[in-house]
């Protein structure tokens, strides 16, 4: 974690800027990934306020020694019961205009968040924070090329032993496993494993079902280090293609090359989403039923979104996912994914594998 | 899934007695787990709404295929834009008074909601959705208690190998491998291996430390079978143990067994906390930092709660788990925690794995 101490201050800034901004004298944050990422604490719940002069991290009593050990710049404070802990840290902070993370906090926990704290006034940020944690520094693109270089390392020796008759799960289970070998804390994400039939659902978890010579596989796999994610999705042939199948994958290819082609600081989330439908043209795009990408970070999914109806422009610093995908539903599907590192004047894919069709016979 | 299939009516009729008890047209449902308890949908993002004579589940594009298969009883739908797409269902279900989870949906999804559906009116609902899946059915308690059979067996098969040396991480990723191997769908947490002083922390994570000849190695473990959790916690000495260890160890499990021995329904949750630390006395309790227990489902913490400020009863159906510990800052810890079915008349554990101090010598 040590890696990170000397970005916390500047990202506790970035707090300040908004509070300033808003006229605010502290924010609640009750995003977990937020609070690693303006503190470095790793626990699983706290809250943390930042006011103007000193920050508070509530934690209960399972967290006190954790907390204590990882977290930067911060005063600690152990609650027993939650809505008076935060009560007591507004009223220590001298904090009466507090913003909130309204695209977090629920109804209820806002509700009981008034009551407590009576005279005081609760403003929602959403937009101000969406970008919070999308622009990496050093120490975050370190681990995300470190997670996607685990990833691929760990998918380099599945491929070199998957057959047919291997099921999704055991495929699934063995990427796992070999991640967990060389270091990754855990997947980032359940990992997919769609043979045949099942590849033609974007999203479906692994199954007991055989691959089978015919089928496409797709595996979308990642692992996290350090907190921090990677995202990547290839897509296997088992045996001869069809003609079909095969100007599908071109025609995927192509689309995933030219949007990551595209991409560079200034260009709006939308137009590279407006580019794969553009490139898989009328033949294919209606069978392309998701967005093209989203940010990764903490989250697996986080801000930007790449998608027709976003709003979001890019910037340096951001790390997206590219991933078209065709779906022909109870048939098959294609998809292919890489996670890229955007910059000033283009951008670095920071995943590994080569997307060319990988065939095995 | 079709082991749950009968189940599905009944569960939407729950919700269709709060709806006529509160006077709504519909539900709104946004939390993942109970759309999949009111449909037998397992992707992982929809939305649910319960109308009076019709129920319509909206997924976007990379779900149609799978809800389609997946959900009963409902009318399913695509959507494009996501408020708009909510906007047209409950036109269709003509709900003008909608109810909806407000202790999981988001102030600014709340603000947007308002926007989309103007004349209708939106009720929070807390209390009524509490324990809306506390009541476990036959199928549930079968999955739950597959879960703590597989979970059970994977440990035992670590037991009988574990040794000083092996890392905490290297514990974790076996225990995970054993696991998948005998048929779990994933770990139900990350699995807590916490030893020597880092067992003084209750939710540390595993790191890179070896085993040693004198450690306590707390063990935090569960499986999810058919999307349902189990949660067990096992402490080992590994050594000889000093005489305060000794008596900390026995004074935790005497506390655990007679909380267990006190619960049946109708017992008030805060009663069963309130038991642990008058068996751990003024001695022990203080190094108690956390509450003594959770109900365990489709998520591994969800209502109950078994702490001293819960105002829950305890009723016939629910599982719930009971995890005394103590926790020596810097030092060491210690945790015993079984999950139990509450009957009429007692309770009966789920989770496996005799309590008696282990020692490994």
């Amino acid at each position: 974690m040590s890696q990170s101490r000397q970005y916390y201050p500047s990202r506790i800034k970035s707090v300040k800027k908004i509070m300033a901004r808003r006229h605010l004298d502290a924010v609640i944050f009750s995003d977990i990934n937020n609070i690693r990422y303006l503190t470095g604490f790793t626990g699983s719940e706290g809250t943390l306020l930042v006011g103007r002069d000193e920050s508070v991290l509530l934690v209960d009593g399972r967290y006190k020694l954790q907390a204590a050990c990882e977290a930067q710049g911060v005063t600690l404070s152990v609650y027993k019961n939650y809505f008076p802990g935060i009560g007591k840290a507004a009223k220590k902070l001298g904090a009466r205009k507090l913003g909130f993370e309204a695209g977090v906090t629920t109804v209820e926990t806002h509700r009981r968040l008034i009551d407590e704290l009576k005279d005081a006034k609760l403003v929602p940020l959403v937009d101000e924070l969406k970008f919070l944690r999308a622009r990496k520094d050093e120490s975050e693109i370190a681990a995300m090329k470190k997670a996607a270089a685990i990833a691929a390392d760990a998918m380099g020796a599945i491929l070199a032993e998957i057959r047919p008759g291997w099921t999704e799960m055991e495929t699934a289970l063995q990427f796992e496993l070999e991640a967990r070998r060389r270091g990754a804390q855990q997947v980032a994400f359940e990992t997919i494993v769609a043979s045949g039939e099942n590849s033609a659902m974007p999203h479906a978890r692994p199954s007991n079902r055989k691959i089978e010579m015919g089928d496409f596989v797709i595996i979308d796999f990642g692992v996290r280090y350090r907190g921090y994610c990677c995202d990547e999705t290839c897509t296997l042939a088992f045996g001869e293609l069809t003609v079909a199948k095969k100007n599908a994958y071109r025609a995927t290819l192509k689309a995933h090359d030219e949007a990551i082609a595209s991409i560079r600081e200034g260009v709006a989330a939308a137009s590279v989403d407006r580019l794969v439908r553009d490139v898989l043209g009328k033949k294919y795009s209606r069978y392309f039923v998701h967005a093209t990408g989203h940010g990764v970070g903490l989250e697996v999914h986080e801000a930007p979104r790449l998608a027709l109806q976003s709003p979001d422009v890019l910037f340096a610093g951001m790390l997206v996912t590219v991933e078209p995908g065709l779906y022909f539903p109870a048939r098959w599907g294609i998809r292919i994914e890489d996670t890229v590192w955007v910059k000033k004047n283009g951008c670095q894919p920071i995943t590994k594998l080569d997307k060319k069709l990988t065939v095995i016979e």
